[in-house]
């Protein structure tokens, strides 16, 4: 088992937990690489919707930094021996459909999809290669540890609270329904092998760990998990 | 593979010709950002209905670039001690109005509209900064002149054309149309003074080379202009 040193708040025992349930590499990357042109797409959608140009030009760098990112991981895949489309076209259906979900029924439930979402898989990615068996899981974590333009979007997120005193218990629920959807997708990546007993077990604490997340990214807008 | 001829530099004499009827400095900068930030948002809609997860990636690039080129000219209009959004707001009507055409009917459309818009709004506000008498302008064209991903929007357009036989004369039609409103846009940010006589005149030379580039953008492709 690798060890890795980084700047990463990954514990070894985490890293521990997934490691065992890691699907291959390609698999990996196809899904990680995926969904970050998902989180891509909602916040260009964002962007096109916005109510106002200082919006779309503030979260349009979260869209620029998404699709460096998505392209960062296409790269990964070239280098690991795959076939970019191909590989991630194998979960495209997938998350796709959690997309459908994500894109909420108005602006506002788009971005905070946006901010939540963008946050969760980075987590998650970020977690699942730090105990990839691989060369190259410490370029894969500092990729999903890098920056997201998170804030930038918790401050729009922020400022429409503010304005709107019925926003808040609409956005709580709607944060509260897409954790479940992303823990479900997160859930599908992991490999369960028919042998192993009491896995939900073993997974459970990184899990509890990206809730744990996932509450201070509500907590930050003043919304209950 | 269409091979596309690299920009010319900006001659003195179109850098002259255009300078007599360049806007202040803010209200260009206001256009030509807001102009880029719709030629993202077109980018990002032709990922989002793109047939296939190899485009999507692929065309990710040009868009990741225009963001990057609208964040540019935002940061010189805070230079330039202008309010990025209050600059340009002045401008949205007119560019969306440019929008809503230049999407089109279907994938294909919008995406030469893409091809063909970022080709020619570079070159015209390349064409106008070299002749803005600010300390800004050698910075500006760098910007405008900068890597646009025209040859991957170009790539994918021959071979849309070269599997679809009917789509050549359809993309031409559109082709030919959308220069008629990229001329109006383009002119609209040209400030011609009461007094100055023969002024479409003067301007004509430049809107003649501007022709030219396009005319090559198509024939890159097959498409009569």
């Amino acid at each position: 088992m690798p060890r890795l040193r980084s700047r990463s708040d990954v514990s070894a025992t985490e890293k521990i937990a997934l490691a065992e349930f890691a699907p291959d590499i390609l698999a990996f990357l196809g899904r990680a690489a995926y969904v970050q042109l998902m989180i891509f797409e909602n916040l260009s959608r964002v962007i096109s919707t916005a109510p106002t140009t200082a919006a779309k030009t503030a979260i349009g760098k979260a869209a620029e930094l998404s699709m460096a990112k998505h392209r960062k991981l296409v790269d990964e895949i070239t280098k690991a021996g795959g076939s970019p489309a191909e590989v991630m076209d194998s979960f495209t259906d997938e998350v796709d459909e959690f997309d459908r979900i994500a894109r909420g029924a108005d602006w506002y439930e788009s971005l905070i999809s946006a901010y939540l979402s963008a946050g969760f898989f980075d987590d998650f990615y970020a977690r699942l290669a730090a105990g990839l068996p691989t060369e190259s899981h410490t370029r894969l974590v500092e990729i999903f540890r890098g920056e997201s333009g998170e804030e930038v979007l918790a401050e729009f997120l922020q400022a429409a609270i503010d304005e709107n005193p019925r926003l808040d218990s609409r956005l709580a629920m709607w944060g509260r329904r897409l954790m479940g959807d992303m823990m479900l997708l997160a859930r599908s990546a992991l490999v369960f092998p028919d042998h192993t007993r009491n896995t939900e077990a073993q997974v459970e604490p990184v899990f509890t760990e990206l809730v744990a997340s996932h509450t201070r990214r509500m907590d930050a807008l003043g919304l209950t998990a």
